[in-house]
């Protein structure tokens, strides 16, 4: 088990941040104002960028101790050292890219259902994603929205950290960790905001707050 | 320097080919009927779908000794434990790709005009891809067609074993031999052919009557 705190789990969007510099400056903003951990999602870049975006990022975030996750590409992850990989159900299962890792990377899968999340390997995976627990613009493949009461019910019957994602923003993160979450993944609510420093600080403010 | 005949490379495309069963009969009807090498591009595929059929692919080439290469996806390459990789020049550079996957497994690299032929890292490349020699439909981000004189100059200047790529079809593969070439990939002149073991059969003809 690498440990990870998901408690605001911010992933990037090369689009909603307004391209790859914009990204790597609203990834260092987010850090130095309460993300915890930072995904690079980015399905319709070509591998030449990935490596650039990602070993940007990580000059920016690695002084910082916040660790840079890769989405799907396992191959960007090992290249530029990533410290995990995040997958989803369509994408290389949890055996193959443990292989690939090693033991000593995050490895993050994402569920959408009680079959899915029963379904987790739980020797090979770190965290979960559950998720959409709102409707979402940003990811157009998504499942179904997950309801509150089955979200609830997700997380009563979880036995790894998990972190929700899916249509998060400042005044819906609460109720999801009431309902027992370690942590909640954001996208448009920090990535293309006009503050978005002010807009870390306010989700983490939130999450502390539902946590105590 | 990792050997590779390039004589007749089949470039796979699951859509032209009628699926991933469809698909995987055509590589090994192609391989019994005179492909050299075979290659899976599907850019529009997830990883599990690529996992699936990269192992369906190497079940069916690996007893018939004809290399199975993966374009673009180290992870999948590594996954599979294929006989090399290609990447185009806006994928993984060649010195990343090395590095990834060690020095016995054939690396290919695209090119398509004299300045990226003479960036090609000699050292690290087995083989590159030169093209497209004419309009194709298969290849939407296609560069500019060259022409067949500016075809033969990069002949005269490569240093590198070279298959030439991009609308080559039976009746336009001998002159492209002629110039130089080692072999040629195709695409839709066997995948989604009618009769692909007659398909092969003949452009292998047409390149070893173009040789001798």
């Amino acid at each position: 088990m690498n440990p990870v705190d998901l408690t605001l789990y911010l992933v990037l969007d090369p689009d909603l941040c307004g391209g790859l510099d914009n990204m790597v400056e609203t990834a260092r903003i987010a850090a130095l104002n309460g993300a915890t951990v930072i995904q690079l999602r980015a399905p319709n870049q070509k591998k030449r960028w990935w490596l650039e975006a990602a070993q940007a990022l990580k000059a920016v975030l690695d002084p910082l101790q916040i660790p840079l996750i890769i989405n799907d590409h396992i191959d960007i992850a090992l290249a530029v050292d990533a410290a995990g990989v995040h997958v989803g159900q369509s994408d290389l299962p949890p055996a193959v890219v443990r292989t690939l890792i090693g033991p000593h990377k995050i490895l993050g899968l994402s569920t959408s259902n009680a079959e899915q999340l029963a379904a987790v390997p739980l020797a090979l995976v770190d965290y979960i994603g559950v998720g959409p627990v709102y409707p979402t613009g940003t990811k157009l493949d998504a499942s179904p929205v997950i309801g509150m009461d089955e979200f609830a019910r997700l997380m009563r019957a979880k036995t790894l950290p998990a972190v929700a994602i899916g249509g998060i923003k400042q005044g819906t993160a609460a109720p999801l960790i009431t309902a027992g979450v370690d942590g909640v993944a954001v996208v448009s609510a920090i990535c293309g905001q006009a503050d978005p420093a002010a807009a870390a600080r306010q989700l983490l403010s939130e999450i502390t707050g539902a946590r105590s």
